[in-house]
């Protein structure tokens, strides 16, 4: 695309900083926030009541790697971005306007674990809120690479994991989603499969591991 | 005008680095407080509960917006800005002072929307937060303007965008505070659309759409 | 002092960016927790509630002025800092975690207003809390200046007008607090003032005030 | 260890800095939230009840020391590092996503010093995940070493303070640990004494002290 004459570059750079400044602070409260909800309340022993929590604990590790996958792909993005634009922050505000929503129904998901025979459409808000977070993130990635805002000629290796993993993970989404209509128990359990999928880097730890029995082959390790 | 022999330029520079660090961390954190208002404790089936619940995700919304609109417009000015003085910064400390109140309101309009009868004085203190951060926001813009504490000689987009939105924000607010006090509803449905109208960048986003169809039309695009 | 051979300079540099940003963090989080304390719970119409709740926004201002006075006396000393140590790290984080018990004792300092009867060992901590964090920034201040770990000859403006400030702001803290042991509720107006006092830059302002009458006087403003 | 090829580089350097934002702006949060803990609930009169909460007062300054001191060796650490990898930020969201936990357990604990009789199972909990934290943050370190991440030959002197303590830190609180079964309370004095040992620089206080010293004899100070 040839250089627009109706918007010269001087009009469009912004500093990238502060929005990586207000985003890390509001991932990082996010994922503060979901501990409030660990709230020890039902009857029994110490014992009893600290293990009968495990919904909680279940939730909240879900909802923190989400957050913190989110998170490593936004900072991917962001690091090869060479300049912001406005409708760049805006789709931003959007994608941190629904982050910060996830502590909300991580706590509603955690009661339904406990009471299996009602509250499912807990599990379904929680799995679409998951769904859209993923596709603004992507969103956002796709506006930089349509408007040409990133910089370096070769992505990152982190962008590109990330981006790999977008298709499984929509549909999986999708998946949990109309499972967690029927079995709500299920669906958390493939909510939490997907974070760690999402977390994990594969191909990366697989390369350490090959490198480390490399050496250790070699005699140099 | 001139260079003035009671401040010398050494005395007065603070390094705005911090300033935006701890904005952008109270932007953030009164962002995410939020969150904490949208409990569900209306009785019901869980399905009539969440969707009962619709005026605290409205207000959620509302006040997200807000604040996320006044993080732009701090955003695009201290981006030019060269230096910071101690005015500046105490200007800078009112201003958070009345964003981090703003969850405070939110809650209560969203319990208002629910009995139409009786709290509307509520929606009309949420009115009056939202107009001084507003009118704190361009008092910061003009002190910075007064003082020559800017840096470009051409603003930004961003800045100027802000700047020609900010009468008819004021006049919007104006009103939708004195209709609030006989329509509390019809007043919050005002709000939310003075913030949609403060985030979105109508002309940057009219910008992409026509450079979108006339790439389109070159059969470039 | 002489350079000391048990501590090569190259030892003891640490990064003071990461100080500044987790410090930032600390005191944006104490200053938003304090709208925690702000709810409205005593009968009445809606009306008569939000006025009848001003100790509480009184508190709330009281806080937040003491902690953004705080926030400017930690920015004006780390923008002067050339290099952290250790000991200064550690400092910090004492000065970090006394800020963070403000909002404490805020929200029991309006419940005291309330029933101005009791609860006057509430105010006593209050103040002393309020005493302990100005005790511990000039530590902070005298602690850089006896290491040598300021950078700039000439310390700025801001600095400056805080030490000025440091004996008659401690000496009516200690006069606060023994009067809050019989009048609690003068003692909060005295709190008030002092924050008032600390956070107003009576000179800046004066200056500035004083150079746009001249102005105006030459015809030129 | 030789260059591989499978790993050029240019696909491992991530930027550092937003791996340092995000964590100080958890570390701060988690530091912030333990206050939430401190509420006065037991009847009597105000100076009762304040003194009657002196283990809710012990319970947050153990965890603030602790996420204090992580926080200082998490900064030793990354001031050295050159680069980060994928893996290094998945083990520090993996650190993040304990140390978000503790203001948890925190609260537990203050009410088992209450009870003595009963909920041992929270100290024991509360001192696991000081281990964990303790663990994660040494796991850091060795990754980042065994991978070549640090930048500088000479390591400094608070990473290398903080790695002389592993030690000793890791045996304490499982002796804490083991206690705590049988008597809560000591465990909790343990806690608190291994957080004092993990924060005081007693090497660099002696070496201030004894310069201190030195310089008055030679009657330079």
């Amino acid at each position: 695309m040839p250089a627009d004459p109706d918007t010269p570059r001087g009009h469009r750079v912004l500093s990238k900083d502060r929005m990586e400044g207000f985003s890390d602070g509001v991932f990082g409260f996010a994922a503060t926030l979901l501990v409030l909800d660990l709230a020890v309340h039902p009857p029994g022993t110490p014992l009893q009541q600290v293990l009968h929590a495990w919904p909680g604990y279940l939730a909240y590790v879900v909802s923190f790697l989400t957050i913190g996958g989110t998170w490593l792909l936004h900072t991917a993005l962001t690091d090869q971005l060479a300049q912001a634009d406005q409708l760049f922050l805006r789709l931003n505000l959007l994608l941190l306007l629904v982050v910060v929503v996830l502590p909300f129904p991580t706590g509603l998901v955690a009661d339904t674990l406990h009471n299996v025979s009602g509250e499912r459409v807990y599990v379904t808000t929680y799995g679409l809120i998951l769904l859209v977070i993923r596709l603004l993130g992507s969103a956002l990635d796709a506006y930089a690479r349509h408007e040409h805002l990133y910089a370096k000629a070769q992505e990152g290796e982190e962008l590109h994991s990330t981006q790999r993993k977008f298709l499984p993970v929509v549909i999986g989404y999708v998946i949990a989603i109309v499972i967690g209509l029927a079995l709500p128990v299920l669906a958390v359990a493939l909510y939490f499969g997907i974070a760690v999928y999402l977390v994990v880097p594969f191909r990366e730890a697989a390369r350490v591991l090959i490198r480390r029995r490399r050496s250790r082959n070699d005699g140099s390790g």
